[in-house]
């Protein structure tokens, strides 16, 4: 008799959050990915457009975990005409040795908004100055928030910015995170404004025009990209990859295909300049040289994320006992 | 609020079976597959070496079809040494007009036996003769017994015979299916003597090396042959392939890449004299056209299937009160 646990966004937000050990759950996947030991299928992909609907499918083995996560996620846009969430998802966590389900993990996107949060927080880790006192943050959604509670656990982050399309969004933004933080929070006019005192600046946005142009770098600052996950999308313009002291990414063909390579490869640009995210962890290449070096971090996000906090994430919750055991 | 039914095998057995509505339903899909309707992209393939395992993603969208199915098999060929079956699987239905998780079907590779089983009766409905009364099946294990009970549903099968490379499994096979269907079942000496008297031969083996070679085809006979679906797999000789008068398969890409096509190509056969099933379902391209006829159908599997047979399962089980709902 074999068991599978059922467990639901109120159980995984209870288990998983922006604390140092997913954090670091999150940048031990890295290392596996740019050394070729993460095995990580092509991402499978269904369009719906009579419903302006997409599903993707993301997985991963890595090598010693002993789980295997399958995520499905999806993005339907006419859903908030309908009272209902345009992204949603669910992941399932097999047993790497046996093949067999062990928990079904219906997050409606959690862990996916979280993993992609903490690998911001790694990206700035190895990357941003290590003094930075100002961030900022383009795109004032659920990921910006995360991205920026994420930040201050690994930079002494005294002040943010934040700019957005929508003023009004920027706003309430600034008025939340002032107080979820503790710290000032104000909305800029332009990216350019937001990024002017930065040391550390996050986008987060799904935008197809760049918001990060030249004029928007200047010495020391790090840039996390983490918008574009599509051939359609694009944060940073080509020239300003191109201008970078050093260019990083998750994964240099994702990042090529569908990231903010993508553009700038068409530009000119030599993938084979980049490096990937894991190489700095591992040692194998270094990261920023001098404070006063521009950094660029572009994050498609992978399958081996989702197998990391879906792993964890499934342990903390048999220990715990939440959830519901169902046999099969 | 939105809810997910948690659906066990007891229950999805109890919904479906090998009825004449779940026959339907899977042949309601082949004229979508052969005319392009169905978007099924490439079954996402996971290896685990060091455990012989593999885990296949397969999913498809249909138009007009209120779900959209997720299938996760896991064979992992290790298990049976510590007490576990070596295949198995769920499936997730997700909403197709809105992308949110139905149901979780934990059917432990249930649903796919049938609808492969089902997919073996529609393929004798539309090629063997009318008037069929001896079936031979290859292999004496799950999909054996459950080709020959669906095939029972659509020829008037007299008796039985049944070929296994284990002449103990093949005993036990006979006098199982015996008193299952109320006919006489033997086990043949060799593929060759069951084949013998049959109008109607059903290959499901995982064989690397042809069975059905070009002595044992005959006159009249129907070979529909379910075992291959990887690339180091075949049951029939690139030579009876070549000799059949009609060629049918359900998906000419796949059959090609993993089925029995594959070898026949290799061979010189030109793939595109093979018909797809559902070209011969909607009347677009003629099936059997004499009684002596040699026909042979490969059918690899599609995630058209599980689509239609997850929907048909889910509805049923939802009409019944089935399963377990949970808040998500």
């Amino acid at each position: 008799m074999t068991a599978i646990h059922i467990l639901t966004e109120p159980d995984l937000r209870a288990a998983v959050g922006l604390g140092d050990d997913e954090r670091m759950a999150i940048e031990a996947v890295y290392p596996l990915i740019s050394s070729g030991r993460a095995q990580m299928p092509p991402i499978m992909r269904i369009d719906i457009p009579e419903r302006r609907g997409e599903i993707d499918i993301k997985s991963a083995y890595l090598p010693g975990y002993g789980g295997v996560a399958v995520k499905v996620s999806a993005g339907f846009f006419d859903n908030p005409s309908i009272g209902l969430p345009s992204l949603g998802g669910l992941m399932i966590l097999l047993d790497a040795r046996t093949g067999i389900p062990r928990a079904a993990l219906f997050d409606n996107g959690y862990l996916t908004d979280l993993r992609t949060a903490l690998a911001g927080a790694v990206a700035a880790d190895h990357l941003a100055v290590p003094g930075a006192t100002v961030a900022a943050v383009l795109g004032a959604g659920v990921q910006a928030r995360l991205q920026l509670g994420a930040l201050c656990q690994v930079r002494p982050i005294e002040r943010a910015l934040v700019w957005s399309r929508s003023a009004s969004e920027a706003a309430t933004f600034a008025e939340t995170m002032s107080g979820e933080l503790g710290l000032p929070v104000a909305a800029a006019p332009s990216p350019a404004a937001a990024a002017q005192d930065a040391q550390v600046l996050v986008t987060t946005t799904p935008a197809t025009e760049p918001l990060v142009d030249l004029g928007v770098l200047h010495p020391g600052l790090h840039v996390t990209a983490v918008g574009s996950d599509a051939e359609h999308k694009q944060e940073v313009a080509a020239q300003a990859i191109q201008a970078a002291d050093l260019v990083v990414c998750d994964h240099r063909g994702q990042s090529t295909r569908l990231g903010e390579l993508r553009a700038a490869v068409a530009a000119g640009f030599d993938p084979g300049e980049a490096v990937e995210l894991g190489q700095i962890i591992s040692g194998d290449r270094r990261g920023r040289r001098s404070p006063d070096a521009v950094t660029i971090c572009d994050l498609t996000g992978t399958g081996a994320q989702d197998t990391a906090i879906a792993s964890l994430a499934t342990t903390r919750c048999l220990e715990a006992g939440a959830g519901i055991r169902v046999d099969t």
